[in-house]
């Protein structure tokens, strides 16, 4: 991987400009367009590629280079047509990779078939905010295949001064804990006789049923 | 963690919606509101609980037993003006947990004044894609405390026909490999002499820094 | 080629209605949807399968018997969004031919990537009358091929009272004179000796350009 | 016919601008008169006499010289009092030849008795789709008179491997073969001995019933 | 004059009805059609023949009995597009005289060409009232002909006290006196040596610039 | 009367307009304000005093010297709050004469409390078509006082070939015939002699009820 | 001053809606209109007299009873017209006190003239507001006259401990000490050697510069 | 009390704009802000410190210097969301006095919670009106505490021809007569033999009840 890969982003909305912000924070060479003058303006702190345009054509778009960037992420959820041919410009201009934003699965199936990539933030961030209103210490958590999780949760008031041990996590649930956060910091080599204390975290790897039985076991 | 809470989203739009369905499908009793009466009868089909209306006043949200809730998602991102009037009066019916989505920072600033958690959907979901872009084969990750991450992410092709132990990422980067998907399924348990073939993603974790130097090593 | 065949007709504007009607004049089985109560009711003494809907959700469009078509036919064509989700929905119900009114080519494309075939009418039109007024006494034409046209043309003031063996078409342009309208009757078997009178309107076929060569020596 | 004509077009849409790009392609000169300034630059490539103008009072239309155009086409569909107020002003300019496009009969009704000719695009070209939805196979066709057709279709499966003389149309349906398209090439001069094979296309004249019956003998 | 004349208003603004309440006043059958409730409400009073109708097509007009009216006034004045559709449709129905009101020059030339007598009366009312304003005492004139004018005006202060003979009307001036308005009574056979006091009108008849040489010259 | 007088018009629409343009055409010094600049500048060809103004506050009538003029005409009829205040600015800018154009009874009573003399033209418009539908051959009119009526009318054609003298308009009805319009010009010495001929127009004097049973008792 | 009066308020918006309901919980007999179903619904728990109204003619107000009200308060600010033209039809009812609210002076001007008592809620409150800014401590005043002022104030830290006597008002200031509000009550005998202390408040009387030099000198 | 304190306003309405303007009169430096550049021009006249700006956001308010203002008083009211993120800018820039108009109950309890003060003019000026209808000689007044009341009413008939020492009000309902205002003048020291004349206005403290039956015994 090198440095030298550039991206454009197009809709520097809610979506659009914390995305565009960050590439540029990372020291990649980032596009941004949107119509408004207030948002490129903010943008334009993070990068001189930053400009106003109330239409997406072909031509606009060719002008601004687009055509060269690796990675183009569309982020015009809500104006449909817009986002579909905005999409579809932008894959006519030959670029690799099209990220589009889509705000409903239909939108979503026209973006594919044009060959684009589909995201949908809002979606995927509710379905983790629902799963962390359900097992109330979550913290953070990914799902690696089918059935195994990591998740990272907040010691319930049962494990405080249980040792790592004595709750016996492998033997009773087949769960690795990966990570204990306490003391503003983290350890990854885990100390087997570590007492947790209030406010301490703990990251485990396992099985999602058991994961839930484990966490369910001290709450 | 018992089975018997129950949960509030106001506002069923791209957010709330897979977040009310989520909640529901999680066997919870759930009740929505909106103002748009296809988007009621969508979630009608998740819950009993879901209610058209115009006005989101206390004697409306009073009505619909907002009062009896554990926790209430006030989902209504755009205007600004309903958002937080609307979260004032659940805090006033005296809700004890109150999660309101904000759209920018002004309006999650007056949201938690009023003594709401507030989340940032679109924002954080930007920032999940900008990781990912930016780590190319990067699936999943989490962040533990300061610099601590487990990532999840797709082999290069430097990696095929690696082993495991071949890598060395203990001694050379500080690592733990703590799960390998291949074939269908998930490893937690790591066989080291096991060689990475083509579409196999790894989960490892360790400090920030050295998962990044990792990854590139092979990049 | 059976009469059994069935057809709907997704909004009845200028372009729909006219549409819906001749197919159901034909005899055919026809559906007729659109937003516009009034539109309906007009359709309705052609076919009883007329109906209103201000949505085109795959539900709608299912309940309808759409799914049934032989041929749907998508006329919105303005509402460029609708026009695109729509489609789909028809092509994803299984519709064997989708033909999809377009007004733009960006449209056309991503209506095409979709599956559907795509007809400009507009354009067309425009096409035909500007070759109408190009040549002025044009009535109707065709082309075949690349180079062959029949065209339909008043005769010009110089052409009256000539025989149609004296203008020598065959041998001076290489044209085959295939019909005659005269007196209210079209001849198709030409008499060599009939003497063109005012008002008379003959069929050439031939190349493009000889056909032209021909009118304009006349003119 | 000569070459001096010119010619303007009122309204730059979906109908009058590819009208107006035909007319400059085959080297008239054309006016285009348009109140969207994209559509006009858009015009300009194609001639010099492209102007905007948010109204089309007397006085404009006689600045760009409408007065002096052979003929004028109102391509202002939708709105209906511009379109007729319009086409008044440039019948009281004093041109000859006037046509409008009318969006349905009760415009086109008003518009006649002002003095103007009346082309229905939308209309004639859903009858054009009607009839090719109608007969599978056809390509094009035009009617001369009451009840003769000239119609080009491709063959049928039933037709392939069948020689011109031997499928008799003359005597069995009074119909004339006026061309076959095969091979990239069209003839006019038709080898009765020719053999049809899969995708030609032929062109037939005759009565418009017998056409009717040919076609479907052979589906 | 029989009373046996019906009569529709279409439009019921500032114009129309007060013109059909006159109308019905006068005993005549009135039929009156607004899409506005109120003001049809308003016209019920008058005549039972008052309709609302949201549209104004040939089916509308047909039902409410217009085909059978003696004389339509069309009274839709701002709306140009429904005021030419109107005035078409009634023409079609068959009705001997339509009157419609214009508010500019142009509609009017439509509506005329449409076959309807035309009003302005905005126009012409302002047309009186600059009169009035002109000749400062004028109560009211009618003009006859090219050059004849009979007007009613206030006698100015140097007329008071003056006779009728004295003033030598018709020797000076070639004008006739033809009444005389004072006391609530008007007089038309003029008594000579009748004088004149303060708020007497007198109407008198004769050529335009002597009628004003007479008012001016006891002004 | 002397020709020193200046008027200024507020408000250049339907009405405003052609009572600005008389009042000019007369001589006079008119001051013309308006919103719209093409009205203004359509006025400018007849006075220089043509100003375009957004607002009409006291300090903008000031401005262009409203105070100065003779008689102000308000002219601003639907716009009810605008003609309010407008009028009342230019009350208290000391104008001795203010008229103001009222579109309703309501507003008129306003208007005259703040001391402007109102006009109702499209109400006395109608007032005046009433009259002449009802009486088929009038061509204009006025009362005076009552019960006097003088009227102009086209002779029906019971009354051709008649002579003056014995139609007894006197004897019979107590009527004075003033005027007879013939041949192009109009005579107000009446010959007794004459005899009517079809398209003369007559005018009379007389009791309103006497002038009616005269044209009655010849049609 | 007797029981039986009642009261209408026209309009209930953030002005007329206290105002009805202090007048009700009074006891007074309140009639109440609003356009605003909600609002009307509102007042309806303190009066039976609450009615929706979209329009205001005087026959809806005759018909709920304002002509028989002793004070009709026209609480309509914000729509100029409406206001205007509602008061106009409130005096015409005969009503003898008519209160309207302006939003400004020209509308103020139009009511007085029509016969209203003008109040200006916004503008009279907002100087209030000023007053008590620039007086720091100032709880309420009123002013009698051109120069005497009533004004209650919390006591400045420089009064704390001071006696009434001491401070020796009425000799350096000629003010009267006419209230004294402490410890939740209020004496109106003054007891002069009562000590001040934090939180108390005082009422003074006396020439407005006086009670600002008494005042000033404490501070 | 020094004079060195400046304040911001911001909101130029019917609220704003007076309180703006009595603060600048006052001498004090003030600060304004509002969108329409008419009202900026208005207060600009009293204070070179008035801006337009369309928005308010933090860099918008401290570039004009608002984070150096003692007081600043929002007074957007009806605008709910930009008054409540202004309010909480204009805290967040650190100011120690925030006083918002709120034009509801909820609208003022979220400002109180972002630590504003809060005033409601349009309410609190109903219930003073409200008062003054109720008791209808009053002039003006104030509450202290819970039940002293000081009022200024107009003496009613009855009280005309009386001295004060012979109404009693000390003995009978425990008042003082704190101010008499007659002939132009108004008497703290209150002279116990003066005859009260029509017109003259009496200001007296005491009890709220004790207050009102005063009055009502000379009603």
């Amino acid at each position: 991987m090198t440095n030298e890969k550039s991206y454009a982003i197009i809709g520097l909305g809610r979506f659009g400009m914390p995305l565009a912000k960050k590439l540029a924070e990372a020291g990649k060479e980032v596009i941004g367009i949107d119509r408004d003058e207030d948002r490129v303006k903010e943008l334009r702190e993070y990068t001189e590629y930053a400009f106003v345009s109330q239409t997406l054509t072909k031509d606009v778009l060719e002008e601004v280079g687009v055509q060269n960037c690796d990675v183009v992420i569309v982020c015009i959820g809500e104006r449909i047509e817009v986002s579909i041919l905005t999409t579809l410009n932008v894959i006519n201009l030959g670029v690799s990779k099209v990220i589009a934003k889509a705000t409903n699965a239909d939108q979503g199936e026209v973006l594919e078939k044009l060959g684009a990539q589909v995201v949908y933030p809002e979606r995927d961030m509710a379905l983790r905010l629902a799963k962390k209103i359900l097992r109330e210490n979550l913290v953070d958590y990914i799902s690696i295949g089918k059935d195994i999780e990591i998740i990272e949760f907040e010691i319930s008031k049962q494990m405080i001064g249980k040792s790592i041990i004595g709750m016996r996590v492998r033997e009773n649930f087949g769960l690795n804990i990966i990570a204990i956060h306490h003391d503003g910091i983290t350890d990854t080599d885990i100390d087997p006789h570590y007492l947790l204390k209030a406010g301490d975290t703990i990251a485990v790897i396992g099985k999602e049923n058991k994961v839930a039985q484990f966490v369910d076991s001290y709450s």
